[in-house]
């Protein structure tokens, strides 16, 4: 498995992670070495890993808790660190969502996660033919 | 000048470009060696630099162009990346913003920004002894 390919897994085991509900699969995904950042859509920021794994603990036992799908992931590495840029289809809306990663060893961990409004869900990324694209 | 004085100056220098609407400036503040990403607020996301400043001078000549004023940076330094989560206040509105840096060499270059709607502007960053508050 390219570097690359760890990545987009890594950002999409955080899109099942979120679909399941499952905090402690969550949890795992988080560097907890770093000080982590979450805005979720329209919220303030949150910092540390407490703080976010208790924000998803709150979406997840909320009256609609969503099942998000992952789709055309964008991603650029630089120097041990990953960016994904992704859509989120929550139902009939569409998020744009960033993805921060730090890598450790052959692991990917979540840094910084960013979701807010998009205009429409598009069908592929950047480039048609990037290897890169995750659909 | 600290790395991370550096990095929050390198994000100010932006804001401070967005409200000068001086696209040249903006220019020299991203990275062109790398894949850059920019998400507005409800846009979907723009990749290159070129396709990014472009969308820029499309806001800054546009009826209503914005004065932005950055507030409460907290930022994060991984391995020559750097991320500052910054609030932006525009007129009454606050958005909240995702800012990766890319060090090269003393200067720390955009790689992405990626804004969205704040629930509201903090009056300070996550700790409040936290020596990286911006205001």
């Amino acid at each position: 498995m390219t570097l690359q390919d760890a990545l987009l897994f890594a950002n999409e085991a955080f899109y099942q992670a979120f679909s399941a509900r499952d905090a402690d699969a969550l949890i795992e995904l988080w560097d907890d070495q770093e000080e982590c950042m979450c805005v979720h859509p329209g919220w303030n920021a949150l910092f540390g890993v407490d703080a976010i794994i208790h924000s998803f603990e709150s979406i997840f036992s909320g009256p609609a808790p969503p099942q998000i799908i992952c789709h055309v992931a964008n991603s650029t590495i630089m120097d041990g660190s990953g960016i994904v840029v992704c859509y989120e289809e929550i139902g009939a809306q569409v998020l744009v969502a960033t993805n921060v990663f730090k890598q450790r060893g052959s692991k990917w961990l979540l840094v910084l996660h960013h979701a807010g409004p998009a205009q429409f869900l598009p069908k592929q990324t950047a480039s048609e033919d990037d290897p890169r694209r995750a659909n």
